[in-house]
């Protein structure tokens, strides 16, 4: 970047998979950029440090934030409020508050009451890996990704300017949503894809008839697809069906519904209605290969195809 | 291989993703095994002549199995039947029949009504991708993957024992097993998981609150990986479905019964119920990558990560 970078100091507050890559795309991009971090875990912080991902690793996060002109949450949604309550004490009155939640509405109303006198303009990141922790992240993560903001009202206009020139430095895209409805199309896109495949791996892990080693062994017919995604992290997803509650609600009512009718044409044997949704579906992935948004190479490039 | 092929001629019945693979590695693995096909679509048979598929293209099943030792069905299961009937004329007294369907009791039942004077040993290589079409074959396919073999009584040990060697020739791994185990085990590992990817595929296509173009781009936050499943076969798979019916219903109704309690924990607000779910689940990703059923870089190797 030849441009002067949006903040100066940067705090990230939590150190897993997120944190950690915004931390070494920050140093990719922005190297003059300080950094400062902290994560309530204390091995995590100890990778953190082994890592080198900031030029101050804090003991506490009142301690990290001193002096940040950026405050990025990047703690489970269900943990945003005590976080961002605990370290009030060492903010700017300046500081922009941000995160990375997967919920919006829920995380703004969390961060507005800890910390009612500060401007806050949460964010979103489409992006991650099924794996955890400090070491997991990695400085290409949010290249050619979304990033979506949701502003409140109470956000100045070059707030949000700031924060979308942060995002862009990163290598995401940046969109700007009401929160309202990015909680709806996260439910569909994100939400509702993790809480089945961590369902159809609980049912298959739960079967008396086939055994775990048969479904581990012919995982290579779909299945293996699911396990990537079931691997994700537990915390953050058990807190991010809790704090999006009814647009997931919403959503698995919608998913119920569509599949009791493809079980009623499989009972029928209505091969038409199958064949019908089946040859609708490919149009989507077309799509979505056109728009760089996944590998188009098949089967995810496995197999040397 | 230094050692002599299995069947000195192999024909093959439908050159699509499967078929097109088989004929590409065995050509790889035993180029001095004569290789015959057919496929009943004029394009695919053109196609299948350009890319120089087999040593003789057939313009009719009868025509392409003379002389063979080994007869591979790659059609559509519900397409077995009618396929089988029409080459009949051709075949040697000798020859095995076989075939690669997904569901194995029910294709048994209708190659056995067709050619009822023939020894038959059906099997199911577990290894495909979402491309269609004799374009989309490659000879390394079946490395590594498992191929299981389910013969009826009436088929002899030394029959087995050719066609598990020639499965192994093409580098896969064989397994026996009992038709209606295979269909309950598959069922799950491989039709519950299609079903279910083209069933979120089409809710989220459905949405009048949310755009498909917003369906499209935030598809990295998990939907992406459901969409390449979808975009498999449509007639493959609703075949499939229909003749695997039974032990499909069966997994459908556990996984929604499984998909009620946890929607029943969010509405609820039941944390750990869902944390523990998501806990287990992790072990099973492990274990597939382990026993190498799956890629173990994260995100499938997306993201340079």
């Amino acid at each position: 970047m030849a441009e002067t970078p949006p903040f100066a100091h940067v705090a990230i507050i939590g150190l897993g998979l997120i944190g950690s890559s915004i931390a070494r795309a920050v140093r990719a991009a922005m190297p003059e950029v300080q950094l400062s971090g902290y994560d309530a875990n204390a091995e995590s912080r100890a990778t953190a440090r082994t890592l080198g991902l900031a030029d101050r690793l804090a003991e506490s996060g009142a301690e990290a934030v001193i002096d940040a002109d950026l405050v990025i949450f990047c703690v489970p949604v269900g943990a945003m409020g005590v976080a961002a309550a605990e370290l009030r004490p060492g903010l700017k009155p300046s500081a922009l508050i941000s995160d990375v939640g997967s919920s919006k509405a829920n995380v703004l109303a969390e961060l507005n009451a800890a910390l009612p006198d500060h401007v806050i303009v949460p964010a979103h990141p489409v992006a991650g890996t099924e794996r955890s922790g400090p070491e997991a992240g990695f400085a290409s993560l949010f290249q050619n990704r979304w990033c979506i903001l949701t502003p409140p009202d109470t956000a100045a206009p070059h707030h949000v300017d700031q924060l979308t020139r942060f995002w862009q430095a990163l290598g995401a895209n940046v969109e700007i949503m009401d929160p309202q409805h990015h909680d709806l199309v996260l439910a569909v896109t994100s939400h509702l894809p993790h809480l089945i495949a961590y369902t159809i791996v609980g049912t298959a892990s739960d079967l008396e008839s086939v055994t775990r080693s048969e479904v581990i062994k012919y995982s290579a017919g779909g299945f293996r697809d699911f396990t990537r995604i079931a691997a994700s992290d537990p915390i953050m997803w058990r807190d991010v069906f809790l704090s999006n509650k009814e647009a997931v609600l919403e959503m698995l009512q919608r998913f119920s519904e569509d599949l009791t009718a493809l079980q009623r044409a499989i009972r029928w044997g209505d091969g038409d209605a199958l064949f019908d949704l089946f040859s609708r579906t490919r149009a989507i992935r077309r799509s979505i290969i056109e728009e760089g948004q996944d590998d188009a190479r098949p089967d995810f490039g496995r197999s040397g195809s």
